[in-house]
């Protein structure tokens, strides 16, 4: 997508080196990560330099083709041991172990093979977002007013996006979208990523805590939601960003559409429902404090819980299928019974 | 209760003088701020040093005491200009106006009236809090695990507590409660406020991000929800702090029962239903900045959304009556029609 007239993606790959658009650092600095070695974009994915469910697959495909060029005589157990540490950087995303096991199997026959692969994967990605764009555009009318959740925007998946595609399709079509963005604490990709991608794309927007979308939604002011996903099991449970869930709840009770976008390389027909998902626990820190310039613009932590007091910190939760109207894939509009038929072969 | 072996209340009058625990540097700094004139604490009242129903209508009834004292020869014109300037304090909270009536109106008798009147106001609303926490805990069993949202400590209703007060009675009883904390976006009341009374009386206690509520309720780790009111309508309708209603959607779309603790002064009889309250819009800036302590210590104010994105601040919600299994007052537990019938005797 164009930022400041030049057009960029999430992450790509230039010979061995991996840059990424830092998104810790995002929306207050704008600056490219250069990850030089498969650790270091390992240590990146894990740290959230790069996130979202797509963006991170290309970047695991990526951290694969740099364990393949830096693999040398024991070339095998190497990229065995490098495939293992890449899939355990962030468990719950769907897209990295797909990702990683197509560049694993390519790096088994060659070098260019694997970085072949990688830069494939990722340009999948992006043509995926472009067609979940227009179709989910179907979904949205005239001054459509659309609840998004934490960041699945180009940010999050090489380019384009996956919830946040439509809106952009719909700005196209003149439709003149209003998004109603989630805060998404604790890391606040809406307030920070969704926001930032939206006002450079001109799209009107407002920042709301998480607590204030089911108020919004008794309000009729909600007219469709639209969010991400992590991972999509077989019969339709999607695990996406905490707090899914609750929206999704909150959807289903006042009768708004609530829709899951994302690639079809989300959709996992080995896993059988949402209780076979591993939920990923992260650091109390994320949630006891928060980063962010101060006054005078220097980035700087602060405390914002009661000091003594411990947090819990559950990165995903699980939305059961029957609470999700459809699902926007690069291939069409699904319901979960649909979905399985057309990606599981079941 | 007690703080650090002394007994405190959040709010109370020593001759013509207010003073508050500051509830704005908690849980950093512990201050008592000294409100010299009717004025300065209608400021405090807007600025939330104080805050939570009862200890609002607390330092309203105080306010207009002063107002008293403040009066001379206007006596008459200037109560009536007090009187509306202390209500626009904070239009959402029911016992404010309680109680500036029922000091407005002992003023007319005389100023020691006034006084005397707003004392008893105080005292009630603590021995309300205390009654609650009685009747409530019968509510709550052994190693119980508690949802809580914003805060309904003893900070908010003077002492005691509303939500919290049957907690506090609970751990008496030996029954080792177990809370999870709603952190309450955008001012996080829970992370700040409900954590730093737990953590003081010794109660064990997780803070949660808000958007984990449901996820938690799915893994039926929560067995009971208590939260406060700000207004209770004549049908049972419940303004409470932002992110209530989605809460009790949640818990009941999990069977998971629900109950509103509030003085019976938070009922309001004259308001027929939900759609009749009037919900306070705070500042944006709430949501775009946090404020705490940074790693040397300074209170530091950062920027936590993306610059040049608004934001919109619901300060309350209205929760149905119908998704509220019971409310529980100084009286007792009653069910919404229960409620009417107590009180408006309809």
């Amino acid at each position: 997508m164009l930022f400041q007239g030049k057009d960029y993606r999430a992450v790509w790959i230039e010979n061995s080196k991996v840059f990424m658009i830092d998104q810790n650092k995002l929306p207050f600095i704008f600056e490219i990560k250069c990850c030089n070695t498969s650790h270091e974009t390992c240590m990146a994915i894990v740290d959230m330099t790069t996130r979202g469910a797509g963006s991170i697959g290309a970047a695991a495909a990526f951290a694969m083709a740099q364990a393949s060029y830096e693999a040398n005589e024991n070339r095998i157990s190497q990229l065995i041991a490098a495939k293992i540490k890449i899939e355990a950087t962030r468990p719950t995303a769907r897209n990295l172990f797909y990702a990683v096991e197509k560049v694993y199997a390519a790096a088994n026959i060659s070098h260019q093979h694997a970085v072949d692969m990688a830069r494939y994967i990722a340009d999948e990605c992006a043509n995926q977002g472009k067609q979940i764009g227009v179709h989910g555009n179907t979904l949205i009318g005239s001054n459509a007013r659309i609840l998004t959740h934490c960041n699945a925007g180009w940010l999050a998946l090489v380019d384009f996006g996956s919830a946040l595609a439509p809106i952009y399709e719909a700005q196209k079509s003149g439709k003149n979208p209003e998004v109603f963005v989630d805060e998404t604490r604790p890391r606040s990709q809406g307030a920070r990523l969704t926001a930032w991608e939206l006002l450079h794309q001109g799209i009107n927007h407002q920042i709301i805590p998480d607590n204030a979308s089911a108020h919004y939604m008794s309000k009729k002011m909600i007219d469709i939601c639209i969010v991400g996903a992590d991972r999509i099991a077989q019969n339709g449970d999607t695990a996406n960003k905490i707090g899914t869930l609750e929206k999704a709840v909150a959807a289903a009770y006042y009768g708004i559409p609530f829709y899951i976008a994302a690639p079809s390389s989300t959709y996992d027909s080995t896993c059988i429902d949402g209780e076979a998902i591993a939920i990923e626990n992260r650091n109390e820190d994320e949630v006891l404090y928060q980063t962010g310039p101060d006054d005078y613009g220097n980035i700087t932590r602060v405390r914002v819980a009661n000091q003594g007091s411990r947090a819990l910190n559950p990165a995903f939760d699980v939305t059961p299928h029957h609470l999700i109207s459809g699902f926007i894939t690069e291939d069409g509009i699904f319901t979960a019974a649909e979905l399985k038929k057309q990606y599981s072969g079941l």
